[in-house]
């Protein structure tokens, strides 16, 4: 049973939340017994838990503490007056249609425009007919989920992973199987041994979820050479994969990357989001799938909601039509680009040794390993006396590891506080490293480390309803 | 497999749409070995169906036809240039805000004024923190239902029930089972005779669905006798009710009843939303529960969207905080008010004997019984070349009864075009009357006689995922 009360201002699973309003404090019932409905609850509901990130939330948000925690876009960074002015006149001018109900599938004007988004990733033959408008990127892939998978099936996810895919996961009562990544992303060698091992095992595997571009939280990439391997093994061991690309116009040095889908229309469905490239508040996002797929996710969205907000489509919709979007997203990965640079220069100059980072060229996060020895969820508390905040690793896994790293994201806070932050982590790590006395046990390491490890570590361990829990204890 | 294409313009669930675009023409697979996914999907997508109001849209959108069929309400009476600069201020001055990820459960100050909203039906002791927002009451439904509901379990609900409900609790593989409804709401005897039943059966009975004012699609409410009866029964048999009440401040002749939710806290969970009070296309509901409950509901709602809008659950705050909303329900009542009397008074001119319905003093619907021997799904094509439109009552069960039934919806035309359309549909029974050569099967009962009919003949029935396509036999 969850214990944390979430009466305080409380986050979505992966965002950090910028609240200023206060909310009535109470009590949850601390043991199922206090609870008159405690034995009808569905068994999904048995693994869900509070989510790592929501637990800081009513730390992160006092302002003397730099938060490295959450994953919000830097919004101010928008013409807001004439986002504004355009969104009211949508309203007074077209109150019919913006305030009414409307499609399951979505606005059709936007999913034109969607596909003229996804043509700048090398997707060109997309129609509007296969494109689904959801409440963010989230409703995405939660629709996919309860479309494709059964309690008890198998799905492959990189280690580690978006925490909020792994929340759909365990919801729909699935068994997650980590497959090891390094800083070239995803390894293809242990996702095709991975498939093996399933077939082996008679596990009903139904797909690979995967974020090839600027990886949250990882910060990695897939290279292209990948891409090819990865889809390769996907052809012959006929793989359904989710290619999950909310970052992949925020790359800081070249153009996007080819997605996974424009290799191959039939195997990849893709979700894209406007949450990062515009507003995350508007809650659109899509999903792009063949079209058997796609009539199945519209009558999903039609019991889950009916049909996404009108209005927030129509804005969506007109801001692409008559704002200059494209040099926006190059203002927004300016700006990443500077506070990744922060984030990047004060680690060097100040981390001890033994910690090593990955070296994000897009998207919003850093991925921290501690030296060895060092535990980032035992250590938050006294990072947070400190006054910084990250997330630690642990709740990226769905069977418990991950206890060497964090996430530290440089999206939100401005370069000086990126590197007042660092400057706090790198005092409270050498702390912990004095306290530990483990200076002997340097590790040198990169990010591949985590790969050798997991390939080694979790080839074996399938994560299901019954073991999710083992990362919860101990929350500060 | 659905087979109806639904790149057209479609509408959610329970609703018309009005939509302007066009979207691409596309074939769907009217074979599942021609979708190479087709053994993948998983179990709950089995039952899935596109609605029979769905299937109508494509008709239904013709101006020249009458549509008695959508449940949109008449947004265009609102104050939209007022409400039009509420919003675009809303987004120039507090960008930052509506435009960011915000909390799971919604927005505090929002959650307050619905603490208000909720007081004018009685409910006095709700605390914002009780209270989560969600992306229209659909969503409300989902997230209680996701909670409480495994596979196999049942839920019981009225015959006939609002569609959209139907298909959330086939979604979760439930088994519905009816409980006999006349024109003073649900009959409470039904609803023991069915617990006492079930729980000789062995089934697990989670919840009951009950649309206590203004049903959709019956237009009956239920007494006050009735609601402290149901109230006795749950108490007795340790019953869990959903709430849903979107039409209860729409009443035409009286204050608001006092809600069921109002008479027990623990034991009722209250689903509201602005749908129909404010604006759909903003999709703002809610559900209020008590705090064990609410807390599984938010982790629910944040795996499945990780939080609502940010943008919209502002502009609802707003609108309530400096808009005279309840001026304007004042509006809307009336005005729902006058197109029912036109509905009810053409029905009386010109519907042939044998014909019933139902006469709601609230909401949108009125519930209209044929002569017998007529089917209200045989006689849509010939309503449609009549060009007139209504949703057969079959899909308003989960055990394909209700052929003899259809919804008509007064919320949308205007008076003189619902006359016509009532014009042109007595016309069309008249025609099929003679066809049928049935004037000696004139039957003279009121809604009265589904109650009976239902209590002796689906009180042996629960209908479940195994027999649910029973009424998608002959989609025209
Ligand atoms: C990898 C990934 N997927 C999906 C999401 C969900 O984004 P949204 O629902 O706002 O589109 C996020 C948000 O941080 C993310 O990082
Ligand atoms: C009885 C009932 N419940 C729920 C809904 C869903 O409304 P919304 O999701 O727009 O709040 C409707 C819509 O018509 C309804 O009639």
């Amino acid at each position: 049973m969850p214990t944390t009360p979430t009466g305080s201002p409380a986050g979505p699973g992966q965002q950090g939340t910028h609240l200023t309003h206060g909310a009535h404090p109470h009590v949850v019932p601390r043991h199922p017994r206090l609870d008159p409905l405690a034995d009808r609850y569905a068994a999904r509901t048995h693994g869900m838990k509070t989510s790592e990130i929501r637990a800081l939330f009513s730390v992160v948000s006092r302002p003397e503490v730099v938060s490295l925690a959450g994953g919000m876009p830097a919004v101010t960074a928008l013409p807001l007056d004439a986002v504004g002015s355009m969104i009211g006149d949508l309203v007074s001018g077209m109150g019919a249609q913006t305030l009414q109900y409307g499609s399951g599938q979505g606005d059709p004007r936007l999913r034109e425009r969607i596909c003229d988004v996804m043509a700048l990733e090398g997707i060109r033959d997309a129609s509007a007919s296969e494109v689904v408008v959801t409440v963010g990127s989230q409703q995405a892939l939660d629709l996919v989920t309860r479309v494709f998978v059964d309690p008890g099936d198998v799905i492959l996810a990189e280690a580690p992973s978006y925490v909020g895919a792994l929340g759909v996961f365990q919801s729909a009562q699935a068994r997650v199987r980590h497959i090891a990544m390094d800083d070239d992303g995803l390894i293809p060698e242990a996702l095709e041994q991975a498939l093996v091992e399933c077939r082996a095992n008679g596990d009903r595997v139904k797909f690979l979820y995967t974020v090839p571009n600027f990886h949250n939280p990882a910060g990695v990439t897939l290279t292209e050479t990948r891409r090819e391997a990865v889809m390769a093994i996907a052809e012959r061991h006929d793989l359904l994969i989710i290619e999950d690309n909310p970052y992949g116009l925020l790359g800081f040095d070249h153009e996007p990357m080819r997605a996974l889908r424009a290799r191959d229309s039939q195997r990849v469905i893709y979700l894209g989001s406007f949450s990062k490239t515009f507003s995350p508040g508007l809650r659109v996002g899509w999903v792009l799938a063949p079209l058997a797929v796609r009539e199945k996710l519209v009558l999903a969205t039609e019991a889950q909601v009916l049909c996404p907000p009108s209005l927030t489509q129509y804005a969506v919709a007109r801001y692409l039509d008559t704002q200059p979007w494209r040099e926006q997203i190059k203002l927004f990965s300016e700006l990443y680009r500077e506070r990744r640079d922060a984030c990047l220069e004060s680690l060097d100059a100040m981390m001890p040794a033994g910690t090593t980072w990955t070296r994000p060229d897009g998207g919003f996060y850093v991925w921290l390993k501690l030296p060895h020895g060092l535990d980032a969820k035992r250590m938050q508390p006294r990072a947070v006396n400190a006054l910084v905040a990250y997330v630690p690793g642990i709740g990226f896994y769905a069977d418990g590891s991950g206890r060497e790293y964090m996430r530290l994201s440089y999206c939100y806070p401005e370069p000086d506080q990126i590197r007042e932050g660092v400057r706090r982590l790198a005092r409270v790590v050498e702390a912990e490293l004095d306290l530990h006395s483990t200076f002997d046990a340097v590790d040198t390491g990169t990010f591949r480390a985590v790969g050798r490890r997991a390939s080694g570590h979790d080839a074996e361990t399938i994560v299901g309803p019954a073991n999710s829990n083992a990362y919860e204890d101990g929350r500060a």
